[in-house]
């Protein structure tokens, strides 16, 4: 009866200031001796994107303005005081400077530490994503109920 | 000991994506054999409100405003790229198009699979809201306390 | 075999009403026998400023602008329908007048019924924020992994 604690984690935002609180726990959590899992959903399919910067994935038009106007990993914006995308690059300075993993570091990291990362497989339609638009660190694309059920033991954080 | 899991959801936002969210998850873990029970607490309650638009439901000025400020389910923004609320509309769209569930159809199917439906005591009562405002799939309008007790072995979301 | 439960909240946001949703679950679950412990990061920091108001707190030219664009406690904005700062001010004039404890009047009562306060590390060093820079009802400055190590047996919410 020694089963490892487990720690999903369902990251929904793409806010870079919410993801990297995401990673940061994902992380910690590792190194605290649990199984993490992040599931990634709509907006946070944008930390996942291969092709960084603003692009026109998707099926049809709805889809691939959406995904244009979401950019990718390297846009993200902070979930408050973003001031078009100035802050989420001070903020990276500021990380640097501390020495704290900036969020290209983080996700690195978390892969290499073994935490599992999910994409959604809802928002990959809704969006007209495939897994191969997406990083080669997501193990899979699956839906909310097999999530859930890997999830049976877990903590559940939303995030 | 074959307890059934079980999954509490404190449905706080009333934005459009994240209360799609909620209803997914929420729909998913009784598809995975959990007892799932959603409160939902200020912003949410848009989701219940039964007069869907603007309305000036309260007792006094201040609710009044904040009430039709809110407006109600079909007037949910975004969290992201609201443009005044033409993305809603247009991901309303993208779901159709896809055969993905809409939140009316969301909400409808979690009370038939049996997720119980609570609305907070206290934001009801700062908004001046009644439980007739709210739509019959509401069991009972319930303080914290009482939501905490009856989720003491669930697992929480926040959302 | 009696252990207390554990509830573990990570208070990330520091938007006005989800503050007011973290210290009301947080009593709550005190006064439905649990153990609670708040982590607060990032945005989640205003809250605990000593110095209220905007203040250029912080060690380098970045830090000091992020800590006065912030604010503090008492210039904490709404998720949502914030109008330049007015509607806190509105929805605190709504919860005083329907004896709904506000929030110096949560946090106080948080402390005193034994919720444990915590700040985290990597955020204050971000910031540039020292433990003096905050409340008293700080009990310590800690490392995700010190607050995950002790929140093992806990749920956890993200806020």
């Amino acid at each position: 009866m020694t089963a490892k604690k487990k720690l999903s984690i369902v990251c929904f935002s793409g806010d870079y200031d919410k993801v990297i609180a995401a990673y940061t726990i994902a992380t910690g959590a590792m190194a605290t001796n649990r199984e993490v899992t992040m599931f990634f959903t709509f907006w946070g399919l944008n930390v996942l994107k291969k092709q960084q910067g603003r692009s026109w994935l998707g099926k049809d038009v709805l889809s691939r303005a959406f995904n244009f106007l979401m950019g990718g990993r390297n846009t993200l914006p902070l979930s408050r005081l973003n001031f078009g995308g100035i802050s989420p690059k001070l903020m990276q300075g500021m990380m640097k400077k501390n020495h704290v993993a900036t969020l290209p570091e983080l996700i690195e990291a978390a892969s290499a530490l073994g935490v599992r990362i999910y994409a959604c497989e809802m928002a990959m339609h809704i969006l007209g994503l495939r897994q191969e638009d997406l990083v080669d660190e997501v193990e899979d694309v699956v839906g909310v109920a097999t999530f859930l059920n890997e999830s049976e033991d877990a903590h559940i954080i939303f995030i």
